[in-house]
């Protein structure tokens, strides 16, 4: 298939801290590198010095960010870019803003690893300092997470191992045509 | 030539406030488009709403709008799209940045008109407002504005017209390889 054929897709990911957004996106990408596809994650560093700047964990620059990414992921998606992103994005409402942002392109992904896996994890670290009451309006402990009721596809990083949840994602792509 | 195998860039036009950048701007994609290229205008209530907003006309805000639109359109840009962006930026050290970010993909394109050419137009009445201190910080104005001292393009709007603006842009495209 041509790249100008090629549709792009915005492949959502949402879940708590530490549910293995970033790890999922990550190998995605490789994944779909090695397949030829044009990827691109939005996470980290550069996400969080030119999208997320200034912002605070309030709900207001919550939606904010998530907005200003779906943005982003849109432009790239309807270049036939498959964009992942990787925000915990823990408002049931925002995510179905960004859903109609990006319309038919958006397929959302929750990594449902539960709080106490999460928690038991803590890779950084953070969850001991928000129990601690160090961290403030932190999702999960002190802010809320309100997972998906219906969406593309869930993926239990807590009983799956990356492979298997890699291939998840890549079936899901395949039987909605992204693949 | 296949899109896997087409250079993306960045169109990078700078100028003041009236010069018709965003005229050019949208005179181009549509020039682009009609050649079968994939094509983003980083410019208008979209960007204003999700990359701009709550930004004021500080040095530093205008740094950061600067710097985010170049974040988004290098990443359309390495996946093949000529993405083409309207901001006054009008800071020389801070388009040098962005000419970082984006590497050799970035053309700086200077929409040239004089401030008298745009202050006569006035197309938003805002030289006006600007001239009765109802707007602060306004480039040209009460705010520098740095032309560039070398780019890849420079655009007379106000003795080009709108056709000979965009086959000169559509040329330098072509000598750089991008068309």
């Amino acid at each position: 298939m041509r790249s100008e054929q090629q549709e792009g897709a915005v492949l959502w990911f949402t879940g708590l801290s530490g549910a293995g957004k970033s790890t999922l996106a990550e190998a995605t990408r490789e994944a779909l590198g090695a397949l030829g596809r044009r990827v691109e994650v939005l996470d980290g560093d550069a996400v969080r010095e030119f999208l997320s700047k200034g912002l605070t964990f309030s709900r207001a620059d919550r939606d904010l960010n998530v907005m200003r990414i779906a943005f982003v992921a849109n432009l790239l998606a309807r270049n036939g870019v498959i964009a992942i992103t990787a925000a915990i994005s823990p408002y049931r409402d925002t995510r179905a803003q960004a859903r109609a942002l990006c319309g038919e392109r958006f397929i959302e992904a929750y990594v449902s690893a539960p709080l106490a896996t999460c928690e038991a994890r803590d890779v950084k670290g953070l969850y001991k300092r928000a129990r601690a009451g160090e961290i403030q309006q932190f999702t999960g402990i002190t802010d809320p997470y309100e997972p998906p009721e219906v969406c593309e596809l869930t993926v239990a990083t807590h009983t799956l191992s990356l492979d298997q949840s890699v291939a998840h994602v890549l079936s899901t792509l395949r039987s909605r045509g992204v693949l």
